[in-house]
């Protein structure tokens, strides 16, 4: 794809900015603790989408400005749940709703490059789940404040973290999480197994996720990561099924560019130089499995 | 639902109290050192069929005395392990008999309630199998010995147990517990993530579980738990499919009174008050899932 | 089956000592740095095959020199990746392929005996992949360097590893160590979890694995071993029917001698004598899953 411009894509809750081949997407609500609006739904849903088709992107670095009193404080509940429903999908009935943080979930989830997410600040609510549970690495802030409210406030854990949570960290912890409706630190044994990384000041969050997006982007290759975050999350639910898949997995990757660059950089004791881009391979065989189409579809024209 | 009275239901292997929104099950064949009889079987089976159905109860603690020299020491095999078969599924052969552990565990995961457990003391096979795992939150004593001998008696890990442990705490650990028949402390590292909390005496784990579950009583929404509890465990095993589930989870409960009062107290800065019951709500919409039904049906009348 | 001398088995790279009902199996390449060839891969599939149909084996250690270089060091690269495309299958087509870690792994995941994975060296890629995730406990010297090269090298984790690592220790671990390319010791929180125990010295690390092999082999059951591996990798994705599984299990093995061994043994407070056999038992019972046929036919005669 033709390379977008990212400071012409009218964003406003969100900065992006892209060095060399990392993507830094930095929440900017810092006066409204970086709750989660409409505006900040929408950027990260265009730029997810960028991201994803844009070859040059190789890692992209979620975070939010250290100076913010949040990392995300939350949902905007200025109007209570209610002002979350959209006037259209309500007149359809309430298997219409599509659940914003999930939206952005799905977008983060489905982007086929690395996520590493930058923890800076406390976080609340879907500043967890949807801002941080569909990431691929977790860095944090030792002293954020880390909260599950949901049961407390009356509604069920959203943007599909039934689904990450359990998988990410197994369902005891998840279940402890989410039923307690507890405020814990990235500390907490609760959490063990989330984050990659857990750093002493707020201030050392950001540039250690940047390092590692910076050596990621240098020296993987984007259709192994690709093809990667597609077996672990998409594989069959059989060790046979899972065989055949990433025999053929190593198979077309093992015939292309980077793999003979890696074997090649492998012997002669150096960094790879990897070249091959999404955009040109994978294309006939990936996705194998079927995403399933989330949109509503009006019921009446 | 009428309000049962716990104190006239015949309950003889367990005693239930009733604190306010808090039922409090207790093991009370301490001289038996509460091993898994027909009679604590029935009772619990019974208790938890009431617990869900009684709208005054919103959390269960399940303990024993914690006087009593184990929390419960397993199986009773005075008769050996044949003695668990009862004579008319003999009679059908083996595909009709159904394993006791495996029908508390059933009681307990299905009741839409929080279950706290206080294990207070040592714990064999089926006293960790059925009366830990399906429990949501578990909170033990330091010192309590917990064993898994199930191969080094001839049989295989029962009540379901193949099912929770692995997913609770990770295939690794399940494997290395059930394949090494391992006696272990809480403080295992096979056992990370397993408990809430330890504690250095058993005498403090009942107060402990007991104010977390009178501040989830008062502090939770009843429905909110229920779909909490039926996502995580009885969600689709896909992305996708989660988001539309937990979207319509969002919205049915988002509209219903105790969001409400969640998002008010939230902007109010005070507890909330919780009023919605189970029995007035989710009934059209719940459950989602089939539960297949583990009765045996006579091959003969 | 009648009883195989495994020294009559032409093994090359590895060698196969019978000790009691503990056969020890060891990677002996050192020279090579016990790097995965063809003649290593050959030898632990036949070598699996006969583990798993001799009455004689009920545990195997599968181990390294502890004076080699190296536990694994992760496949022969000498021809590049492409020379693991065996040339029959190349001219059917990608989807021919079967890759080597895999048939290994399938060949460990499937033996119904325990294997105990002894790791006292560094390991790569499929030296963790296919040699240690199928294994059912593992060992490993704390001072061993351990790899998950594959996007650094441009191929995707194989050996059906995207099945077994979010699994064994969950998703968000697994998508660390997969997709950092990470090199980690392994005391690392990232492999909280994959080992059993970890040593301060590479020679402690296989005479601790044999006494356990030994302690299991006497001890346990053969039978309920192989139904225990079966619950827990082969089970429904579902309490209800894992609850009618898990009851005709015990049901099954209940009746059998091995659990009336164990539960006069306990009485007596003695060590059980477990002497069913696989070879006699459960044939017409397991496996109750359908196992996927992945030898690829030919699609020309």
């Amino acid at each position: 794809m033709s390379s977008p411009d990212y400071s012409q894509q009218g964003f406003t809750a969100i900065r992006v900015d892209l060095d060399g081949a990392v993507a830094v997407a930095t929440l900017c609500r810092a006066k409204e603790r970086n709750t989660f609006s409409a505006a900040l739904h929408g950027d990260l849903i265009k730029a997810y989408d960028l991201f994803d088709r844009d070859d040059r992107v190789r890692v992209v670095v979620l975070t939010a400005e250290p100076t913010a009193p949040a990392f995300c404080a939350g949902a905007e509940l200025s109007d209570g749940w209610l002002g979350m429903f959209l006037p259209e999908a309500e007149k359809e009935g309430e298997h219409a709703h599509r659940d914003g943080g999930g939206q952005v979930t799905l977008a983060i989830f489905r982007c086929r490059k690395i996520t590493i997410c930058a923890v800076n600040g406390h976080a609340v609510g879907v500043g967890v789940t949807a801002l941080q549970l569909p990431c691929d690495i977790r860095f944090v802030w030792g002293g954020a404040k880390l909260a599950f409210p949901f049961v407390r406030r009356g509604i069920a854990p959203e943007a599909a973290s039934s689904y990450l949570l359990p998988r990410l960290i197994g369902h005891s912890r998840a279940l402890s999480l989410f039923l307690t409706g507890a405020t814990v630190s990235p500390n907490s044994p609760l959490l063990a197994g989330l984050y990659h990384s857990v750093f002493p000041t707020r201030e050392e969050v950001f540039p250690a996720a940047l390092a590692l997006a910076k050596d990621l982007a240098q020296n993987t290759s984007q259709t192994a990561v690709a093809v990667t975050k597609g077996l672990v999350w998409r594989g069959p639910d059989n060790i046979e099924e899972t065989h055949l898949l990433d025999s053929r997995a190593i198979r077309v990757l093992g015939a292309a560019g980077d793999a003979a660059e890696g074997a090649r950089a492998f012997k002669e004791r150096r960094l790879p130089k990897m070249t091959d881009k999404l955009s040109d391979h994978l294309t006939p065989w990936m996705p194998w499995w079927r995403e399933i189409d989330v949109n509503h579809r009006k019921a009446k024209l």
